[in-house]
């Protein structure tokens, strides 16, 4: 069984898709053996207790200064022992403590195609925002290894979502999880979980 | 009649896209008028030829400096009083009195998503190693309007096309071709010729 630990910081509706993919038997070789929030008020967390996974919130808040919250972090999560960590809508940036630990064992969902509207300053709604700015009519989703850069890490996959003209900013937001993200990320999860996706030579 | 005159470096496939799509009677309101090429030996000037339709090779070698051939392209493309200038494989970055003087007039086509490997740098067979080198799964074509900067101008359409594991560089750039710019570039010149394509309130 593939450990997953899930982070979310807002609604979880990606957490959602994946409880969703479990429930109907899509993810036999997986166990969510946790999910994790920054955020004491995310509907995340209330998903995740409904669905009878251990929930916990590491809050910025409740700590000194960044350094004490990145470790507690770390220590959260190592001794939740995941085999893989899925960032689902999770706003914090990873420390590279937790990258080096989890070499090649954190995946993200960036609501792009990667490098479109990616890197510093991309993230939720702005991503959408700037696309309809520049114009393009074709965006969609990316799921990615976590490196120590700023959606830099390899490309697991990618899905193309048509921008229609009338989009608004949230409606195109909505299109991309609907038509991308909720396919790709339970999808991903399972090829991981299988030993498809490899990254050089290595499965992980 | 939407009077079009095209711009060619080399082989010239995307001027032939062009010219099967006329031939075949789908660009009833569009009259080839002109190839440019800024090369003798672009096999694109054959092609014209071959079609009837006028052939003139502007070359830089031709003239004492930039500014002379800058001026004397812009004098050729004057002389020819094209409706639509169509950049399809035209390795010349087009000057801004160019620009100026066929402001929403001029198309190109880039062998990319943009804003994706777009910019300086970003040419011809180049886009698509940095494609393959980024790890993408998903790439495309986009046909925009040229502006004074670097693929910057607004974008008018846009097709995706999978990238699969075995692809060598050359083998993704002839199936963005097959796949994408062949089909959107005739698709475009129609759209325009048939005042469906608009920027802002103003339709070309």
């Amino acid at each position: 069984m593939l450990k997953v630990v899930i982070c979310v910081s807002g609604g979880g509706t990606n957490l959602q898709a994946i409880l969703d993919a479990k429930s109907e038997g899509r993810l036999p070789d997986v166990e969510l053996a946790g999910v994790i929030s920054n955020n004491r008020t995310a509907y995340a967390l209330e998903r995740a207790g409904a669905a009878g996974i251990p929930a916990l919130c590491i809050s910025p808040g409740d700590f000194g200064d960044r350094e004490a919250f990145h470790r507690a972090f770390l220590e959260a999560m190592q001794r939740m022992e995941p085999d893989l960590i899925v960032l689902a809508g999770f706003l914090v940036s990873i420390p590279a403590a937790m990258v080096k630990a989890f070499r090649n064992r954190i995946i993200n969902v960036h609501p792009s195609l990667i490098p479109s509207f990616c890197g510093v300053g991309y993230y939720g709604l702005r991503v959408h925002e700037k696309a309809l700015e520049r114009g393009v009519k074709i965006t969609g989703a990316t799921i990615h290894f976590v490196d120590e850069g700023m959606d830099t890490g390899t490309i697991i996959a990618q899905k193309a979502v048509e921008v229609l003209e009338q989009d608004t900013p949230k409606a195109l937001q909505r299109r991309v999880m609907e038509e991308a993200e909720w396919i790709l990320l339970p999808a991903v999860i399972r090829d991981i979980a299988e030993g498809k996706i490899k990254i050089g030579e290595e499965t992980i």
